[in-house]
Formats: structure tokens, C-alpha cells, sequence
């Protein structure tokens, strides 16, 4: 095996598109922060139960694992910042209040985790911690609209859904921890027959409002259909009366429903949402409320946010087109030296031409040249 | 222990530092790009051959290993990206002429490389490959000090060395490579009695200038007296001129010498740079020539270029101040929603107040906000 072969899933980002993902970064950063998300930035590395407590076992099987030679003890990479945010808020702040916080880092998966992923995300995120109203969700479905459309991605569709709703109709079920897994996977999965065998001993109730769950997925329509349906149930209102407030503040008609829908389930605790760029089938933004997260930590705050990896973003948008350069020949003379830093100054790329330079690169094209006319050194188009 | 203890020489970056670190990152970026290079992102993670071949032993020891659970193969954490960057030039770009690539991601170390530093060091680096003259080492050591300069760092110093001149005085000895690594160490911690024992069975002209070239530090009379001291030596007199180009391309003023310093040895091959913030006694800056870093992938390019750390340049810089913004009360009103995304939109930060909102965060001060006057929403001083 050749030593330049890289790793299945993993590859580097030439110019174009790291440029690209570059100024994408800097836009959500931006973006974040002028809504008051302060940066912060985890480690690649910590404590594997800092990483794993509390997170589901999905997590635990995408992270890799290494032993830190300074302790001998377990430590893993990264494979959700989430986690880490919930810990700076508990403990490197611990502030008494609302507390915005958002990130953008790599994160790295032992597998892809879908087709065609990348096992090296960029995960951008943004939280919001002590606020346990509604205000905090509309906020980050709002700013996750925001980002979207700073970066280009103008049509979309916001999928909505409730983990509480799925939680009211399981509350009390005769079944282990394991069997609810697979009770949440037959409901994302939409496999009714499976479904009916898993919960052939549950309360009625409970086994006939899960199917009729698989069915409350479509337009804003599915709210009054499950208000009708669940309406003996305590604890569904609410959510559904959330879900419709979310609809209002960002407008009936690109959002859909999906009841079902658990993605992410490990940690969500309220609303959730999925932003889809308009035909696409992947979500680009996932997020939502996850009140528990910071438990471990020894802090149960409320927290709503969202993450989207913006290696995916990218792909969603047409290429970045060349930056126009100015080519200048190599020389000490002060007066091209000074000319040249000027230009640069100025927000020009100046390519100072060696020997053996090809004069185009994948990046840049050279439009213009510096060429000294009449003993003046000038910038002039080239033919 | 408890879940939120991290690791030794592992930290999170909290918000006024990571926006600082940000903010450097972007000049960083922007310079190198001013210049004409372009932007590749290589991968965290690559199989252990590619990021280690020829690379030496202290590499080797300082990268973390993994097994790919897709492939069964080792996989090693980048602690050090320059490795990588030769990997792209030589296959991905595989251009004919002058390349120019710069970068910017974090490096993983199992041990901290100096006292006090951080396991995961933030690199910055560029690297010109492709040209074999002088002219690329000239605007490898010219943007890292425009890139320290945009910085905020002014006052530095450079200290120069060049490989070539141990490498000749070691030419023909009787040494395996073990020694020669000893004799390097010896060399690099000036202990004159163990390079004396390590060299007895040297040619007295080898073992002589080995012994002259520990007190080669300190000003440009250190190349007068090396030219001097190695006249009849081959090879020595160009990497001497050199040093004086490079001196005189940069200023006289702020250039130091250590002939003997021989840090990353392993991977350079001519002229290399160190740069120290004035008083400071670690370089920040360290680059130079490394002519055979791609051989491993084929393709046995020229090379120059210079990486930093930026988590240990924003330690040699004054903390920033807090930013500025303007506290509002949260609202659906639409007057007030579109001042607030106007007020947004033109750079300002505008935090909506939740219940439970305490008004300052580290990174920002809200100064200002937002105020309903005679039924107009305005922005008006905080007394």
C-alpha cells in the first residue's frame, strides 16, 4: 500500500474548498456571535467517561479510544462537542444565568455515519444554557435559520418533532432499556409490524398510540391530528402547543412534521429540529432541547442548540469561483517591495514569481501583473 | 475522579482567549493567502506510515496510534502537519512548478514538546515547494515575520542556523546513525565533553570543527569567524552565504546565529529560522529548507517554510478586551426583530434578554440597549 493512500472515509480538502469551508467557518462564527454566543473551544482528547457518561451507546461505538501514557488512563477523541460545551458551562463557568456558548472544531467517527460521510467532520455548534422557556428554542432555531442563509443556503425545509410525546405514550410500559431501544428504532425506521411485536404486551393505550405516531408526519396539519389522537394523554399538550409556536415564529410554510422522528434521541429532552436545504435528503442542521445533558457534570441546566458539520454545508453549495491575483517578479528593489506590501495591505493576493512558477494555481488566477513601464512600477491586465 | 477533570497539558480554550485565537488564526490565514498560498486542510487522522516515514524517532514517539476498525490497519494523530502538507504537494497537486500551501488545524502530542506546553498545540504553518533558490527561503522567513507582525508581535528576533554545515563537518566520520544522533544532542545542548568523547575516533579536522562550532553563536561576526574557522572545508561557504542573504534581506539588527543548533534536524536540510518574541526564550516561529520531507511519496520536491503554534502566540500577546454590545428585550414584535437583525447585519452583537439573563459575559459588555421611547425602539446608553 502506497504511503499517500489516506484511510477509507477520510481525505484532505484541497484549495478551492478549503477556502470555501473556511469563510463558512468564519460567516457561523460570526453569525453566532452576533446574537452573543461566546466561543469556546474543547480539547480533541479527554477522560473517555467525560466524553461518554450519559451519551447512549451509539457515541460510545463512533468514538475512538487511546490510553494517555502521562495517567495510563482511557481517553477518547471527540465524536460530539455537545458533551463538552455541557461541561464548560457547569464547570469552567458556572454561571448563574443564561449562558450562550457556541464552537466549531473537528470531531472524528470510528465509522461514517451515513453513506458517503466523511469520518472527520467540522461540527459548528451554538448553545444556549438556563433557559428553560420556549424564548431559548425559538432563539436557536432563529440563529441555525441565520447561519443557513448567511452561507447561502436560502431555500429550506424545518422538520419539527416532540421526544415528550414518544415519552408520555412509554411511560410505565412493561420493558428494559434495551427493548425501549429497539422501540425507538422500529419508530424511526417507521416499521409498524415490528413495532406492534415489540409492544404486543404494552397497554393498550400505549400500543395503539404508537401506531398511530408512525402515521403523524406531513404538514402543520399533524398537530391538530395528534391533539385529537393523544388527547386522554397528559404531557402532549404542551409540547404540541410548543411545536406550534415554533411553526409561527418561523413560518408555516417551510416547516413539516415528523412525530416519529428520533434521531438523536440519546439526548434530547423537548422540541427538536431537522433543517433540510430544499430536495436534499440529508439533514444539514440538527438540534433541539437537551435539558440533561450537563447531569453528569454535576449541573442539570437547561440547554437548547443546534450543530451542523460544514464539510456537508459545503457540498450543498456551488463551487467558490478563483480569486483574481496580480503577479509580480521577484526582486529587493524598495519601491516594488513597498508597492507590493500595499497591494497586499489592501486585500490583494500578489504571487511573486520564481523560478520554475507555473503562474496559475488552483485557488488563484493571475489577472493583472506589476510591470515596470518608463522606470515606474504599474499593475497592468494582463492580455 | 470526577468526569470534568481533564488530562494533563489538555485544555478548554474559553471565550475571550478563543476569540482571540480566532481572530489570529484568520490574520494568519489572510497574510499567507496575500502572498499567494493556498488553503489544504489534510486530515487529523492518517495511516501511521504516511505521517512517520522519514520522519525520525521523536515524531514517532510524540503520535498517538490507533487501529482503523474499517481497515485493521494503524492509524496515527497528525503531530505535525508539515508531513502531510508534502504528501498533497506531491500527489494531489502534483504540479509541475512553484506551489505554494499554507494551514492551519490542531496536532496531538503524547507528551507536552516543551514545560508548560499544551498537548494539543494549534499549528499554523506555509510552505513554498518547488524552488530550489534562495528566493524561497527569503519569502518563507519574510512571512512569518509579516505574519507576527499582523500579529501584533513587533519587536523580534531571528536566530539563523544551516544544517549543511554539521552535515559537513560529520561528512565521512565513523558513526552509525545512533551516534550521530548523540553527537546531534550534544551539539544542541553545547556540552563540549560529551561531544569531545562521542568524536575520539573522528578525523582531527572533523572532531576540531565540531568543537569551534559550539561557540559559533551570537551575532553576524559568527559568520566571519565561520568562514574563517571551516576555509577548507567543502560545502560550508554557500550555506554561509546564504545566511548573510537572509540576514540582509531581514536587517542586521535583530539577526542572531547558533551554528550548532540543530532542532528539528531530522526533516531540514539548509537554511532554517527560529523566531522569539523579544525576551522570550521559546521560538515561536520554526522554519527553514527541508529539500527531502516528500521522498517518502515519490516525488523529491524543494521545500521552505515555517509553522507556530497559535495557542503559544496568544500567550505572548496582552488578553483583549471585552467586546461591546447592546442588551434587548426578547420580542416577536416585528419593528424591534428587524432593528435588531439591521443592528446585527451591520457587525453590532445584540443579546436578547431571557428570564434569568445576567447582562455580561466574559467576551462581551452590553454598553447599550435597546429602549422603547414614545412607541420608536431605539438604542440608547446604559447609565
Amino acid at each position: 500500500m502506497s504511503a499517500w493512500v489516506l484511510p477509507d472515509y477520510i481525505a484532505d480538502v484541497l484549495p478551492c474548498e478549503a477556502r470555501h469551508i473556511e469563510e463558512l467557518r468564519r460567516g457561523l462564527l460570526d453569525t453566532a456571535r452576533s446574537y452573543g454566543y461566546e466561543l469556546v473551544t474543547p480539547p480533541l482528547l479527554e477522560h473517555l467517561e467525560s466524553l461518554l457518561t450519559g451519551t447512549g451507546e451509539a457515541l460510545d461505538l463512533q468514538t475512538y479510544k487511546l490510553v494517555d501514557q502521562i495517567s495510563g488512563r482511557m481517553m477518547g477523541l471527540r465524536a460530539d462537542t455537545t458533551q463538552q460545551v455541557a461541561r464548560i458551562d457547569a464547570h469552567l463557568l458556572n454561571r448563574p444565568g443564561v449562558t450562550r456558548l457556541c464552537y466549531c472544531g473537528s470531531v472524528l467517527h470510528t465509522w461514517p455515519d451515513r453513506p458517503h460521510a466523511t469520518r472527520e467532520p467540522l461540527q459548528f455548534g451554538a448553545e444556549i444554557y438556563g433557559h428553560a422557556g420556549l424564548q431559548a428554542d425559538l432563539e436557536a432555531v432563529e440563529l441555525a435559520l441565520n447561519c443557513l442563509q448567511g452561507a447561502g443556503i436560502d431555500r429550506v425545509s424545518v422538520d419539527l418533532a416532540d421526544v415528550r410525546i414518544v415519552r408520555s405514550l412509554l411511560t410505565g410500559v412493561p420493558a428494559d432499556a434495551a427493548r425501549l431501544r429497539q422501540v425507538h428504532a422500529a419508530l424511526a425506521a417507521k416499521d409498524a409490524s415490528e413495532l406492534r411485536a415489540l409492544t404486543c404486551d404494552f397497554p393498550a393505550a400505549s400500543r395503539e398510540g404508537l401506531q398511530v405516531l408512525l402515521q403523524l408526519y406531513g404538514d402543520h396539519s399533524v398537530l391538530d391530528a395528534a391533539a385529537k389522537a393523544f388527547s386522554h394523554l397528559p404531557g402532549v399538550q404542551e409540547p404540541l402547543a410548543q411545536l406550534r409556536a415554533v411553526m409561527a415564529h418561523i413560518g408555516t410554510d417551510r416547516v413539516t412534521f415528523d412525530l416519529a422522528d428520533l434521531r438523536g434521541y440519546a439526548y434530547y429532552s423537548g422540541v427538536r429540529f431537522s433543517i433540510y436545504a430544499q430536495g436534499a435528503s440529508d439533514a444539514l442542521v440538527r438540534g433541539g432541547r437537551y435539558d440533561e445533558v450537563g447531569a453528569v457534570f454535576g449541573r442539570n441546566r437547561p440547554a437548547a442548540g443546534f450543530s451542523l458539520d460544514i464539510k456537508q454545508l459545503v457540498q450543498a453549495l456551488p463551487e467558490q469561483s478563483q480569486r483574481l491575483a496580480i503577479r509580480a517578479p521577484w526582486s529587493n528593489e524598495p519601491e516594488l517591495s513597498n508597492l507590493v506590501a500595499d497591494l497586499r495591505r489592501q486585500g490583494e493576493i500578489v504571487v511573486c514569481v520564481l523560478a520554475g512558477q507555473a503562474s496559475e494555481a488552483d485557488a488563484f488566477r493571475c489577472d493583472r501583473e506589476l510591470a515596470c513601464i518608463d522606470g515606474r512600477w504599474i499593475v497592468q491586465a494582463i492580455e
